[in-house]
């Protein structure tokens, strides 16, 4: 019965019952669980909250799940260095928590911050919607501890910014738990902001708010954040928690700056203009940290909201270049009408970053034509020069994607990487790839391996 | 004759000539050559400048260095997405005067970025000056176009942040030419910052300027760039290029600052306030570019300067907590002072990574000596938590320092790295690993291979 709490992650519609649950402590009970694994050739999948959105975690009937969140011990805090050590199972808003009073926070901003853990965002190289301006989590990390998939103990990385040889760190994070489990991580903390200054602007369409978006990066200003809610999606968060933003909009911007006080004001005072001449019919700007939580709350709180007034939905996740999002846009409100499915758009809309929501109801059986304008989005996505994921991974949900944006040999060359761990195959398998691939192969490509020629070389050319 | 050119890179003491250079000029001029090699088992060796200090770019007898310089076209100038897309022989600094016009630069900015290619910086994941504020080239990468060891031409990633899979483009910068060829990129354009302020500030000591560094990041500050040069240093540039430099200075501090104009005056104030704190005698404010571009002129030209004060130097490059900087470099003048060696300090002090200059005369049989004082300041940089190299590589001549940072396992997981890449160990093979792997075998640590348990796994824990 226990064992069912941990069938799915974040991404409900896979299900699957582990066949042994451990809740890890120590990097010590890691080790033992995943060489005990390694002896047996038996599969594992590394879990921290399980907030994760592509079925990343989905564990496996015959194999173990390793549960995380217990190790969320804060080792060390080298605030002079800007570094943290931590957990993995360390929640991602407490570290900000427990550097705040020396003017430090956790840069990565996932909207499920005050509740998912920082080995999680590892394994997914999360974002956020202030990854913008700050980066994703990959720029964060600078050393890890893991356990390989042979059951070893070892570091890569540590305070240094700069990787020495492969940069295996880097490899490591946005790996979704393929590569080896990540028991204690390095990352780095940044300087609190002087000032922060949150505004709340709404147009009459997408079109009107995505001309303010392009105009102020035009302008030269790099805002902390820039999100995009279209109508359907402040009706969500209306009825979720009414975080009241103004009656009538056909898309709100949310535009954060920080940085030097100065710097802010002036940026604020530029934002302003472009959103109005963009043709914003209302302007706020936070008055407070009570205000500025407000307006937040309905963006974070954006996606459980469409629960209110959907039965169904599937979170999308794609990425586009920013040039592209007007016609993006527009061709995938083309597409959701076509098929007479509504979507809801919330977005970070400066980097690109896509979170169409698709609304169904599948007691009605609304689901294959919700998975169709889904997948087709995808490939939207894809025809404007985008990717299939910008943030939530491909895990198990998007493997069969990974076809249209690599090709056999692109792909080939991924799981050599992942052989190069994971000989054996028992690290999260099943996940990012479409098919799997056997270790002692060689490279497909090859007819055949020729022996150095002992002759010059000079004739060959 | 022609080939003794090309006999060695920026590090001159090792030296090889090559069995045939190509000049590509194409991806297919790449790809045809690489073909060729991996028909015959050839190993080749990618050059772009021939900046590297590392040997990245040593040749081989029994080999091909294919060299990318003629392949120095800007493809394609993608403005509105802030990125460009060049070939791997641009030289750094043409791409920033490309866009300049348009209120843009490319951030990473190596001291040869008048000569050195993009294409090598990639190889290297080259820093500069100013990669304290804006990150290593590493973090201005999107995408590549490679030609892989078996002569397929693949792309990788593009012009969104965020990698979707493995981070093959993050594996692939840094890797110094043993993964693949890099025959075009795509890389971020970065917004020219509104103002820039540069000073220098001259101390009596090493110790002082330190104790001013540490008191700007303190303050939470973040200069685009701290450089740091000693006494020896200061009398080599002043030897060389004379940029007038305070006289009788211990050291100087190169601290500049760029950004929104209100936020650099506020930081200028600070840093000066700051270093008189910490007994400055002498601060100079460049008043415009031309004083500005004198205050650079010495630290630019520091490495080669010093041959006007030494027949002979070794160029080191260690990183180290920046925590740490004042007791290493007191332990490092230790080691110099008992050796009776010189060792002039040039580094970016902002991000400790340290240039060490150790001086001697070979000639008079100093080499030796001067090379273990050398080898003993990279084992100082390890023993206070830092690394091997912070933006030169690995390359040739740092391999044999690869075992006192990685254990075995951890070598072996990137040596099965490099074979997912390169199974043949034809794609400048003989850098970065002080032993090379065959890629047929299973990893080292692993005593055999259990087949898939069919039972339950629950009798397993």
């Amino acid at each position: 019965m226990a064992l069912r709490t941990y069938e799915c992650d974040g991404l409900a519609s896979y299900r699957c019952t582990p066949g042994v649950v451990v809740l890890a402590k120590t990097t010590d009970d890691v080790a033992y669980v995943v060489s005990r694994c390694a002896e047996r050739g038996i599969p594992f999948v590394a879990r921290g909250s399980g907030t994760g959105l592509s079925g990343g975690a989905l564990p496996r009937e015959d194999g173990v799940l390793i549960v995380l969140s217990r190790m969320n011990r804060i080792v060390d805090l080298a605030v002079p260095d800007e570094r943290a050590v931590v957990g993995p199972g360390v929640i991602n808003a407490h570290l900000t928590t427990a550097v705040a009073s020396d003017g430090y926070y956790y840069a990565p901003d996932p909207s499920s911050q005050q509740i998912c853990s920082i080995g999680g965002n590892i394994a997914e190289n999360s974002g956020g919607a202030h990854c913008l301006k700050y980066g994703f989590t990959a720029h964060h990390v600078t050393g890890l501890q893991v356990v390989m998939p042979g059951g070893s103990v070892e570091r890569f990385g540590g305070l240094a910014p700069d990787p020495v040889g492969y940069d295996v760190v880097g490899a490591l994070v946005g790996s979704e738990g393929t590569l080896a489990v990540v028991t204690e991580a390095t990352v780095r903390l940044s300087r609190s902001p002087q000032a922060v200054q949150t505004l709340l602007a709404a147009f009459d369409s997408i079109e009107a708010a995505g001309a303010a978006v392009s105009a102020i990066i035009a302008a030269g200003v790099l805002p902390a954040a820039i999100e995009m809610m279209d109508a359907l999606a402040i009706e969500a968060a209306e009825a979720a928690v009414a975080p009241d933003y103004p009656a009538g909009a056909g898309a709100v911007l949310i535009v954060e700056l920080d940085g030097p006080t100065c710097e802010v004001e002036a940026n604020l005072a530029d934002v302003e203009r472009l959103c109005r001449q963009a043709r914003a019919y209302e302007i706020r700007v936070a008055s407070n940290d009570a205000e500025r939580a407000v307006i937040w709350k309905g963006r974070k709180s954006a996606f459980a909201a469409v629960g209110r007034i959907s039965p169904d939905y599937i979170v999308q996740d794609g990425v586009i270049p920013r040039t592209a999002l007007a016609q993006v846009l527009a061709a995938v409100e083309e597409v959701a009408t076509a098929a007479g499915v509504r979507v809801a758009n919330v977005f970070h809309a400066g980097d690109g970053n896509l979170h169409p929501l698709v609304l169904f109801d599948e007691s009605k059986g609304e689901t294959e034509r919700a998975e169709t304008v889904s997948n087709r989005i995808i490939d939207l996505c894809l025809e404007h020069g985008g990717s299939i994921t910008g943030e939530h991974g491909v895990g198990h949900d998007k493997k069969l994607h990974m076809g249209k944006m690599f090709n056999e040999i692109d792909l080939d060359v991924m799981q050599l990487v992942r052989c190069a761990f994971d000989p054996d195959g028992i690290c999260n398998p099943g996940k990012i790839f479409p098919t799997p691939r056997l270790c002692g192969e060689r490279p497909g490509r090859r007819s055949g391996v020729h022996p150095l020629q002992e002759a010059g070389v000079a004739d060959v050319f």
